[in-house]
């Protein structure tokens, strides 16, 4: 069984835009177990869509295309696809009065051009789009069965999930049960995790491991087939169970949640509120934490104090703190966290300062050092770390997750 | 001039990882006026990249190849190279000793498995590698010249840059002088922006016009080629004063630079200090404006209020003003923005609250509506803006870009 993808559009040949599509596509297909074997990309050109057509026809398959499927006249897969398979295109009425009806239901009238879009080749199945006004169509074109998807990657994934994965399984016969688990990680690199965990391959065989950096958080993937659906759950649940006894608590979710969110969930388990105090973090910790919709539940006060003024105005920090320890400092870091926590009146507090970079390092606190501080009810703590990245934008990004990381360990204490 | 990528790599092929460098490298051979015809992606498979290097033997004369020359078993390339082109492995003793340094720089002794990176194919031309231990090579194999590049996005960049564009410039015997120009712009969408601009190409016909969104910017880049490199700088200058008639202030920067940088080299300019209250926009905005490097010269404070009674015990807004006009309206965006002001004794302020979804819109007030406030020397204003995009982070960042840009406007007045 051959699978490739073919991504289409001159803003991705030309580099105008990332592909992101053949990714996630791939992604699927693998999920159930269907190995693709390449990617191609061509741009809007009907002779160089035809003879790549023509060239997977012979090669491969199963076919995901993606894009040019749209109302203009640089959407040309149609056209593509008719010449490749040597049909005409015919005119489907039932899809132009959906087509007209979308546009009705937007108080407008159809352009001319969208009668292209009910166009398909002799033979083709229609792939109904229910979120957009380009639908798809699957046709069979030498030895390959081609899945034409739109390139909108919203439309695509909700067709590609719904309706192509199920008409694949269909076609290959496929009486295997699949299934996949993201497990999110803080803490050990890809290379760390894979040492620790490299006994995972002998002990189960039947569970294909992988993992993926979304930095500074690395997520394992599970991924699982067989024929017998109860018997794939409890192999599932015996791996976890191992995995969760070697990484203890670096593992920061088994629903593949990232850390802003698990914290969220911790401070609503306990019913609890959280402020902030950032200096070299900018503002990153609050932006991650309001990105989780709900978090006005926990989350009150994110007091962004960059300039030593506003440590003192905003958060009490005293002008001797500041001049006995310098702005980069446990004692400050603390100054900061217990300020936030009173002012706010939140339940826990947590607080960042030290050196992002490029400038304002030295040779005892280099950018890449930061000082991280926990205020609770139980008392104020502080830690600080040395992070090798040398990138601000990291540095940023590491600093945020590793206090996030501080406030979870000290929530869990508390469960 | 048939020019093509091949990205190689089973996380690539597997979809675990977004293949970026397809992207990075065509847009960089389209800026020399060669156009690249496709994009392909094969795994780790010495089968699979000895196959696809002989296509593209055949069919192409530039191929730029990324990935596979690492030290471990499964970086393949080199092998594939060598099987394609007919030739055998021959160790470059330079390039080992050079590998050796770099380990004993670093006090290690290098692993065995590193000296296969010193191996190149028979007749190749090394491409260094100034900042990893992957060297390249470019190596003739059919019609095509091919160029093996590291997978490492860092790596890959400096020597297609360094090494690779000028050498395909010199095999074209290329006599055009190339110029790129990006405008960052923000307030018209792509489509919009194309009608305003829509007589660029009857006048200016020797510049190709392109855009890329980068939501909520949108950046224009103008792609020229010369014989004449002062006729190209004139035209270059024609099309920008014409395009600044068209566009006026939706022009953030004529180097491309994003919204935040463009507002930092303002304040610094007008040796200015700013301080921001968000509610809604939950610390973007602060991010953002702590990306930027030296930042801490004019960044004073971000006070991320997401709870009524933050807005009131850190910046003073008044209870009878959020009883009155509740949290989300143009009264208490302007006590905001006064509040930080004051607070943090900077000379501007900005200040957002408003509704990001998915909860908490009414019919009056539905999810996507912001308040936005501006308080400076000069006094205090505001303004509200609904935006359709109904997802909370494109709201956070749309919101976050429009606090900015009032700035902005505001900044260029005082000029």
């Amino acid at each position: 069984m051959i699978a490739e993808v073919l991504a289409t559009g001159d803003e991705i040949r030309s580099g105008a835009l990332v592909d992101t599509n053949s990714a996630y596509i791939s992604e699927k297909i693998e999920e159930i177990g269907i190995k693709i074997t390449r990617h191609n990309c061509v741009g809007d050109d009907e002779d160089e869509l035809t003879t790549i057509l023509l060239e997977l026809a012979e090669r491969a398959d199963i076919i995901i295309v993606t894009g040019g499927l749209g109302p203009t006249l640089d959407d040309l897969s149609r056209e593509a696809a008719v010449r490749a398979a040597g049909v005409s295109l015919i005119l489907d009425n039932k899809v132009l009065e959906k087509i007209k009806n979308f546009f009705v239901s937007r108080q407008k009238s159809m352009p001319d051009s969208n009668i292209r879009q009910a166009m398909f080749p002799q033979g083709a199945a229609i792939l109904e789009n229910p979120i957009g006004t380009a639908p798809g169509f699957s046709l069979r074109i030498g030895r390959g069965t081609f899945f034409f998807l739109p390139g909108v990657p919203a439309e695509m994934r909700k067709m590609l999930n719904e309706q192509v994965i199920p008409k694949i399984k269909q076609e290959v016969k496929d009486p295997y049960y699949y299934k996949t688990k993201t497990i999110s990680t803080f803490g050990l690199g890809e290379s760390a995790l894979e040492d620790k965990l490299s006994d995972f391959p002998s002990l189960f065989p039947d569970i294909k491991l992988g993992f993926r950096a979304s930095f500074p958080e690395v997520q394992i993937k599970l991924y699982q087939k067989n024929s017998n659906e109860n018997a794939l759950v409890k192999e599932q649940e015996k791996a976890i169970t191992w995995i969760k006894e070697k990484l203890g608590h670096k593992i920061v979710s088994l629903t593949g949640q990232p850390m802003a969110t698990v914290v969220g969930d911790l401070l609503i388990k306990q019913k609890a509120t959280l402020a902030v105090a950032e200096s070299c973090t900018g503002g990153l910790i609050a932006n991650w934490l309001t990105d989780r919709p709900g978090s006005s539940e926990y989350f009150l006060l994110a007091a962004v104090t960059y300039a030593n003024s506003a440590k003192q105005s905003v958060l009490g920090v005293e002008q001797k703190t500041l001049e006995q320890w310098g702005a980069a400092h446990e004692e400050t870091a603390m100054a900061m966290a217990v300020g936030v926590k009173k002012l706010s009146g939140s339940t826990y507090a947590i607080a960042t300062t030290g050196i992002a970079g490029p400038a304002g390092g030295s040779l005892e606190k280099p950018a890449g050092t930061v000082y991280i501080a926990f205020a609770g009810p139980q008392g104020t703590k502080a830690r600080h770390y040395f992070f090798p990245f040398g990138k601000r934008q990291l540095n940023k990004k590491i600093f945020a997750a590793q206090a996030l990381n501080l406030l979870r360990l000290e929530l869990l204490k508390s469960i």
